[in-house]
């Protein structure tokens, strides 16, 4: 086979959620539509990978910095929710739950992977409380072991400061049936029933 | 959320195998990785589209046309392996069990989606048999019912030429259990049987 398409398959293989089988349906895919496909998914990335940037307040994705949320004067309501990756922050806007702004951490705490509090973006968290006279902390963690432990990190060392520190919620997903449910997580919702 | 990264998204989704969840994960990884990944991802895109066209014998995707398999001398063995599209080449090639060269069909004929015979390259088929000296068609189309009819059309078509039309055999796949064959398969291994 051609050298530069085994190349491509190569880096589609790499991308999450696709192997080598997968990657090679793609490229198959995308070289028999080269001018409808492949020419425009190569333009699109190019599009996407020039114009996005991090934003220098918050960590999230924008096009630019200080990104669309946190330049926004509607959504400095005080209230600051803490994210682990901007994935999280997609799928809270997508759910439309939230009005305030973000912060991203850039990871969870994990002593497997090395990962310390310096790693994470927790000092110009503390920095963001005093600047933007935050009175709310959602700390927006999944719900994993690294997750909660970075959380209860987190809750200590904003001890001092004078903002309400909160937890989402831990219960049965809509449309969760306890059958199928672990053990922890019934327990959590048995033990936050209202 | 940014607008050339929602249409990023929404072409990454259309991908045979992806839909929108894994379609915004790939989007996040690589955003997250422009330099590493993404730009490196669009330049292979379009080195493949710049490089490949399709062989004008035997309807292979190649960077060159006639393609390396028609040009090689060591390939015109009188074999001709017609297959319904190229990905089932890159299949053969990779198992390396044919040594002789291919012609790409198009497709298989198909009431349902409107494929007829002059959709697919049969004609070209035809006049190669007699340009390249062909002595044995070998029919490696999939094992459908499309696939299967457009098998038996092509042994009609192709019974006033001088040639050896074989199918591939048909029974148990390797390390298959009997257990979850399906009855079409083990009814075709039990007729096959030596």
């Amino acid at each position: 086979m051609i050298e530069t398409l085994e190349g491509l398959i190569q880096t589609l293989a790499r991308l999450p959620g696709l192997g080598p089988r997968s990657a090679r349906r793609v490229a198959l895919h995308l070289v028999q539509r080269p001018e409808t496909v492949m020419l425009p998914l190569a333009e699109s990335l190019q599009a996407v990978a020039a114009s996005i940037c991090r934003c220098e307040i918050c960590g999230a994705l924008d096009n630019s910095s200080p990104c669309s949320i946190c330049t926004n004067p509607a959504r400095g309501n005080g209230i600051l929710c803490v994210v682990e990756t901007v994935g999280d922050i997609w799928a809270l806007e997508r759910a439309r739950v939230f009005s305030g702004r973000y912060h991203v951490l850039g990871g969870v705490l994990s002593a497997l992977s090395g990962i310390r509090p310096e790693d994470l973006a927790i000092e110009s968290l503390q920095h963001r409380i005093l600047d933007e006279g935050i009175t709310e902390i959602i700390l927006a963690l999944n719900a994993t072991i690294d997750g909660q432990a970075t959380g209860y990190y987190l809750a200590d060392i904003l001890a001092n400061h004078p903002v309400r520190i909160t937890r989402l919620a831990q219960g049965v997903p809509m449309g969760g049936e306890l059958d199928w449910l672990d053990d922890g997580t019934l327990a959590a919702a048995f033990g936050a029933r209202r």
